[in-house]
């Protein structure tokens, strides 16, 4: 077997913490068992922002993806030439640049196969829109640069004690209950249990399906989508042969002894998935995109402008993302191997 | 100073586990410095659930609540005749009725002053309306026993790492949008500040109000209602000197870093109150109803049916519930002192 392809990772606004988490990360290569990997771009701002938090690490410039693996355990390999001036909480149009060809790299490396997968730092959306940025989001474009609909790639995030989708996510709570589908359930789900098989390992996902009104509405008398729309789907997919439950009242749903009866939770809306992992899992959040050709984690955390560059920063949601998309890349190509055997 | 009086505890539905919750808690009250409560009605059931929970504590009948200081300290209090056999796990209209009775006279003891705060226990809202409960919660009973509008009684979730307020309750979530006014944060607020000074002992309490829609909405982009409704809400309490900030990102605002700067999140619905407490705080969470001339808090849980008399349902959230009632009815009687001495 050939040795597995480096981890490509797109520094985020150079402005923000995300440089500075891939040096903290790099740092603590060996502690935490990261797979190899490579930054794209910003070799002088990493080396800048790794120093102003007392690391002093080499940075080492690649020409390719295949050269990571040699330089990854001396040096912290940044492909290519890009770079940007480091001005820790002060983002600008060409920081924003920077970060737009950064992302774009990492995803076509990514999906040409030289990269294993692509950890994708954060971004200022706003910011980012105003270079040329036509997606609400980073999953979004991932999803457009691996030609897959943007309905179709599912937000997972994942933590130590939680991972939730949100079936809905960037819309108004009040745009919620006439979003929620039986279709939308059932589509969702059956990519979000095929990634947790292919991608991490889970033979048959037990998924958890939230209720949208408190109490599941109560038979009613609390609103009627949890009997009519969420109820008809979740019976549906236990026909098809998914391991589904719900509707749960979301509210009993994250406590410490109903955590232990799931593998994912899928929420009805972005509070009802972000609140628990937020309150539980803050500094080791990893948001991961489903049903993609290709893998994508992201620390589950904003650019933190406020703190970019005075060493507060917790690298633990970066270490995680990093080290979910080496397993997930593992898992994934054993998978196909094994799939090949049976074939 | 008299000696304070003693707190009553409603037994809730006998078939849950509430009785054996109460039992568990006096068993433990040394350890956990209770004040001193006395059980209404129950002699012999709350006996028999002991039991079951291999605790051989000792009830003593008591006719007058100031005979539970006495007590106390060498058996469980239970005031009056009312019982019932213990059948845990089958609930019945029998139970329901000494539920309510018991509940009944908690309230009245607590209104006139003969015990210095009630506790409740957990009921069964559906079988309780069977035998003539009128009212959508205990919250909503208690308040109207003591002569306070249901509206103004404001339910606070409290536990060792958050409190949070429920600004609206028991309703679809397609219905919350509509039923947010700024007139509703504002009186809700008023009346929670006001019982955080005089029964929680903050000087001036840190009020965190929660956004309705992702992100706060995002400048309008999704949803008008935190710039159009709870912005200007805030506002109005920041300049009748409240200290209150918001909207903040619901997703945000649980998480560790962010729990420390507030002292209350007035949260816009159920869940969104509901589910950080019970992810949190669940074995210890307690409900408190703020506003009220009595006060009255409750374990955050409910009957339990399922696992009453087996001996797995967990004290935490009772103790707390009956140490909080302690406490609030200290300071309060204090800060009536105080307020008597500066008048």
């Amino acid at each position: 077997m050939a040795m597995p392809a480096p981890l490509a990772l797109s520094l985020g606004d150079p402005a923000g913490i995300g440089p500075e988490l891939i040096a903290a990360s790099w740092e603590q290569r060996d502690a935490a068992v990261l797979p190899p990997f490579f930054a794209v771009g910003g070799a002088s701002l990493l080396a800048s922002a790794a120093k102003a938090r007392g690391l002093d690490i080499p940075v080492e410039r690649i020409d390719s993806p295949a050269q990571a693996a040699d330089v990854f355990p001396h040096a912290l390999p940044v492909l290519g030439e890009i770079d940007a001036a480091w001005n820790p909480g002060n983002p600008d149009r060409d920081g924003a640049r920077l970060a737009l060809a950064s992302l774009r790299t990492a995803a076509e490396l990514t999906v040409s196969g030289a990269a294993a997968a692509i950890v994708t730092g954060p971004i200022a959306k706003a910011l980012l829109a105003e270079v040329g940025f036509d997606y609400p989001g980073q999953t979004e474009f991932v999803a457009a640069a691996s030609g897959v609909a943007a309905g179709d790639a599912v937000m997972m995030l994942a933590g130590p004690q939680l991972r939730t989708i949100p079936l809905t996510v960037h819309v108004a709570l009040s745009q919620v209950p006439a979003l929620i589908t039986a279709d939308l359930i059932r589509r969702r789900t059956r990519i979000a249990a095929a990634a947790l098989q292919r991608d991490f390992g889970l033979a048959s996902p037990r998924i958890a399906i939230a209720a949208l009104n408190p109490h599941a509405g109560e038979h009613g008398r609390m609103g009627h989508e949890d009997s009519a729309v969420i109820a008809p789907a979740i019976a549906a997919l236990v026909a098809e042969g998914f391991a589904v439950t719900g509707p749960h009242p979301a509210d009993a749903l994250f406590a410490p002894h109903a955590r232990g009866d799931y593998d994912v939770a899928l929420c009805m809306y972005h509070d009802q998935a972000l609140i628990p992992i937020k309150a539980l899992d803050f500094d080791a959040g990893v948001n991961v995109t489903l049903g993609l050709p290709i893998i994508r984690t992201s620390p589950d955390h904003g650019t933190a402008f406020a703190i970019a560059g005075t060493g507060k920063a917790d690298p633990g949601a970066t270490i995680a993302a990093i080290r979910m998309a080496g397993e997930c890349a593992t898992r994934r190509a054993s998978y196909k191997v094994e799939a090949k055997f049976a074939s």
